[in-house]
């Protein structure tokens, strides 16, 4: 652990998205996602489930209004994930236990909007949402509209499964986002007061709870970063030391024994320190790995680095898809064990890839690996951008690499997989998380010390870093070419990153290759130019992996490619490549002469030749697949 | 539908069998399992999960005395479908719902072995336990522990979950079973007062209810074909009449409106009639199927017959696994969709496949089809074997085609594929039910008609048919030789069913041949020598069976093989054969040259072809594998 090539990432306000592909997803969340998202945070979308996230907060308001004033409020119980009309009472908490997240994540994703995109009628509207917010805060600081609305003596019950100190999570890491954009302190200073009474309610001589739904970690870092109050670094280090030690604090809570490591699910097994197989919920998993990171930075902390490298080394070489996707199995929305990777049944949330590039970027910041920065790369390009469809008006999951419509609607171990885009829905983790990363894309494209600038993902932009005002002018996308125009404030290191897929490149200046990177010394203003040879590839995955002997998937540059039904008709299990296929790409797709197995006739014969007719097949990006309505879709195509 | 040609099964009393390999597993089930299935009834079995199942009874019978003695007797509630000592009081009924299906099935399977070997100490055990149960009967006729124990007027309140008529159909087919081989009519005329009692409360006058787990429509024509009682035969044929009828009787008994096609798992969903593909619980599919068949046969009811074929037709042809296995669905147990035949997660249980071979044999004797016997000898040498351990000893409910021992340990997905056998357990439907088929499977190789004899199993035995006495000595498993001695009592027709297997074959006496059975004029004692050329094949799967693409399945004759891992290393995936693969048989085992793929060093690489190292690969035949402990195993090999 190098601490001295340590570095951080560049912040969303300094820098100016330019890159067409970034930009017009950018917009789409401006103008489709946001507002959409804003009708259905208040349950004005018609056919939309309920979402109950404002109601509650104003709910929470006016009970915290009535408590001030020393009324009598009444008690609910809090014993269930999802509260509906049905289960709970009028004047009682609504929905998912989760539910105030989505609020903030709505906020956050604001925040990074404005920076792109200064919009002062959507500021306002964030405004008043935040007022909302914070006038439910209960004077001690403790903020979480279920317990408000319910059962005040019931807070902080259960850490496992309520999601108390995962809404303050995604609290805190709105008040930042929206501070750092609009520099207003009032969600910031309601965050830090929730923070506050966290850090005087858990610690080493307090209560020794950790949260079920990691989160807390990385957003007390956060706001340890932009508040420089070390109380908060220090409770995030206590959740992380804390957790898994046993007796396990969740089994202490019920008055029960501890018998075996029954908490891979919340990865609450074991020490972080002691966790090398990234296990359990997929995104829990990640935002844990996030903190577990934030704090080996902070507090250099080696062994939790090093447990961090080798979560990070298990998930993209043994548990991560072509496509970035983390999380293979429904159960539990869970990683399995390695080599697990089932095309059809893959789980593949979205929220996970997003975490996974969470956790990247930290890892990055400690040490530039172009494998770590390709892994971004793959799930940025892929499983991310797969999650919305190209309208941004609906939204996956799920996102599995094999699809046959017909599994998804007879067979109940298929139930997950959605063979089209849905519009938001009660629990719509990725919907906001999708928004908030879009909008904040550049934070983990580049990365900075005092001698290094460091670009890891080709994001056309315009970037303000310590070292030098940088102009990546990007056709990464298209036709591998970047060229990069430095204007330094003093002499420094450029480090390009050089991506894996690409055999060859060049760059116009000279170079010097570590670790996956091109070094330059830069003293003057320069250009750069670098071309990345950005071919059609055919890239076979590993033998351990079951499903996918004698298959391979079709790449350029970043993006995965898939067949559609639309495109190469049905049953896609029957389409061959040549060894030597001759791909020909044209626009966003890709055509390739193939080859259409002859349909058996019986369901057992004599074994023989299969007889082939030859076809053109068509592939297209994977993160545009149905978009065109249900169909079967395989990213993975015999060979 | 030409009923001339309609034809019988030949009864176990008919027949001895004098194969060294059906003999041996006879001898199991006489030695091993029908002893050890005695004292798990008897919860004597140190270790074993308690079965309740001889203990319900004699409670059963206590209440019936002091009911006849005026006595009141307390009620519990008949709310679960399993009852534990924790969950039940000690005075109530405990186990399964289904519980005393599994005394019945014992006491069949013991009728059936007296036939094979006769055993006074065993009859004597068996008389034993019949007095038990027919002292449980109530004077009305009723008989089903769980109703007379915990709740006299619930009983028929809930047919579609509770197993009353299931536990029945049990009944009636031990007693039949049990008169058959000894001729005494003590359980007999038990089941015939229970019968009784059914057919005076079911009816279109009457209740028009129908079983939730089908078994009582072909326990009823058996009971029919033994006392020649029209009453049973038209009751069954009730229940296959009045399923599925809307509105729904299992809606109407709850008082709920019939809003869509629901009850597919019961395969309740439409008349029967109108059922052409199987779906639901496979178990109760094919018991259902059984007794539509039956009725078809007796009431000569080509509507039913015609739903019958197609049923039959979409089994074998889109829903069987090349083991016979059927049901393909952990959820529910159940028949999946078309061609959803996944080898590693599959159902398949033994139970099932028993089922299959039910219905076939009505079928059968209806229409020699040579394709329905193939599919019957597929399951009886593969599925329906793999269920027992070589040494009778432990059982599979359930029997996939590939395991990976580290998935069944991390995966929930495939918690139901157990990679060893299991000891005896409470809900124990798969062992009895082999005991009883295997003592019986005679039953499932033979039918005549006035004159016609069939052989659809070439099993080595001794039968007294109507037509002749035949002696079959057979070594169609090892050399696909097979002599059949005839000694006719008059001018027949012998007709011997061609395996699909075999492309050549000989006959030593003039033949024609028709749907797949050579027919032979017998006249006068007779030997006929037949040669079925059984050499290993390579067979492949429909290429609309999405896992098998690329892949072949190794058999000899009857016989599916499979790789072990502890004969071929860990990694069977990374295993070929060569399209032109030599093949050396060597006792029961079958080595073929074939390679090996050398193990791929990451986890996405450009793709180049793999390199092999050659390797000798070591099958079994599939029902053998698991008997050397925990280990990968694979029917499916790449090519």
């Amino acid at each position: 652990m190098d601490i001295s090539t340590f570095s951080r990432h560049i912040n969303s306000s300094r820098i100016e998205i330019t890159d067409s592909f970034w930009k017009s997803k950018m917009e789409l969340v401006r103008k489709e996602v946001i507002p959409y998202q804003y009708e259905a945070l208040h349950d004005r979308v018609i056919g939309a489930e309920k979402s109950y996230s404002i109601e509650n907060f104003i709910k929470a308001g006016e009970i915290v209004k009535k408590l001030k004033n020393g009324e009598e409020v009444p008690v609910f119980p809090t014993d269930k994930w999802y509260y509906t009309e049905e289960n709970a009472p009028q004047g009682a908490f609504h929905g998912w236990v989760f539910q105030d997240s989505d609020v903030y994540k709505w906020i956050e994703a604001v925040g990074f909007s404005l920076i792109n995109h200064p919009d002062k009628d959507l500021e306002n509207k964030a405004d008043d949402i935040i007022n909302i917010v914070c006038n439910a805060q209960l004077p001690n600081g403790y903020l979480d509209t279920l317990f408000i609305i319910n059962d005040r003596e019931a807070v902080f019950s259960n850490l496992k499964d309520w999601h108390e100190l995962y809404c303050f999570g995604h609290l805190a890491e709105a008040a930042v986002g929206y501070y750092n954009a609009t520099r207003k302190r009032k969600l910031l200073d309601t965050a830090c007061r929730f923070a506050d009474l966290i850090c005087d309610t858990f610690g080493s001589e307090k209560i020794k709870g950790y949260p079920g739904h990691e989160i807390a970690e990385m957003a007390l870092v956060k706001l340890y970063e932009v508040t420089e109050n070390a109380k908060y670094l220090e409770t995030a280090r206590f959740f992380i030391d804390e957790r898994g030690k046993k007796p396990y604090y969740y089994d202490i809570v019920l008055g029960r024994e501890t018998v075996n490591d029954n908490y891979h699910y919340n990865q609450a097994h074991c020490q972080p320190k002691l966790q090398f197989e990234a296990v359990g919920h997929a995104v829990r998993g990640v935002y844990l790995y996030s903190g577990m990171a934030d704090i080996a930075k902070y507090c250099k902390d080696e062994e939790l680095y090093i447990a961090c490298r080798k979560l990070m080394e298990n998930i993209i070489t043994k548990k991560m898809y072509i496509t970035g996707g983390i999380g293979s199995t429904v159960d539990g929305e869970a990683f399995s064990y390695d080599y697990d990777l089932p095309n059809d049944l893959a789980y593949s949330e979205t929220c996970a890839s997003i975490g996974l590039i969470f956790f990247a970027r930290r890892m990055l910041e400690m040490n530039p690996d172009a494998e770590i920065a390709d892994a971004v790369e793959r799930a940025l390009y892929n499983t991310v951008l797969s999650g919305m469809s190209l309208d941004g008006k609906s939204f996956f999951y799920v996102n599995p690499l094999e699809v046959l419509p017909e599994a998804s609607h007879k067979d109940s171990r298929k139930r997950h997989i959605k063979t089209v885009r849905q519009k938001w829905f009660g629990c719509a983790c990725c919907p906001p998380n999708l928004s908030r990363l879009i909008s904040s894309v550049g934070e983990y494209a580049f990365t900075e010390n005092d001698d290094i600038v460091y670009v890891h993902q080709y994001i056309g932009s315009r970037i303000n870093t310590e070292n030098a005002d940088i102009e990546i002018i990007s056709d990464y996308l298209n036709s591998g070419g970047v060229k990069i125009i430095l204007n330094p404030k003093k002499s420094f290191t450029l480090a390009l990153r050089i991506p894996s897929w690409c055999n060859k490149f060049s760059f116009s200046r000279k170079y010097e290759i570590r670790d996956g990177y091109a070094y330059f010394d830069i003293d003057k203003r320069i250009e750069i130019n670098a071309e990345f040879d950005i071919c059609v590839k055919m890239i076979k995955c590993s033998n351990k992996v079951r499903g996918n002997l004698d298959k391979v998937a079709v790449t350029r540059g970043p993006f995965v490619y898939c067949m559609e039904e639309i495109d190469n008709g049905k049953d896609l299990q029957m389409i061959k490549l040549h060894k030597n296929t001759k791909f020909t790409v044209c626009g966003d797709n890709i055509f390739a002469d193939g080859l259409r197995e002859k349909e058996s006739e019986t369901l057992y014969s004599e074994w023989q030749d299969a007889e082939f007719e030859d076809i053109a097949v068509k592939l297209i990006p994977y993160h545009k697949w149905a978009n065109r309505g249900e169909n079967e879709m395989s990213v993975y195509i015999r060979i």
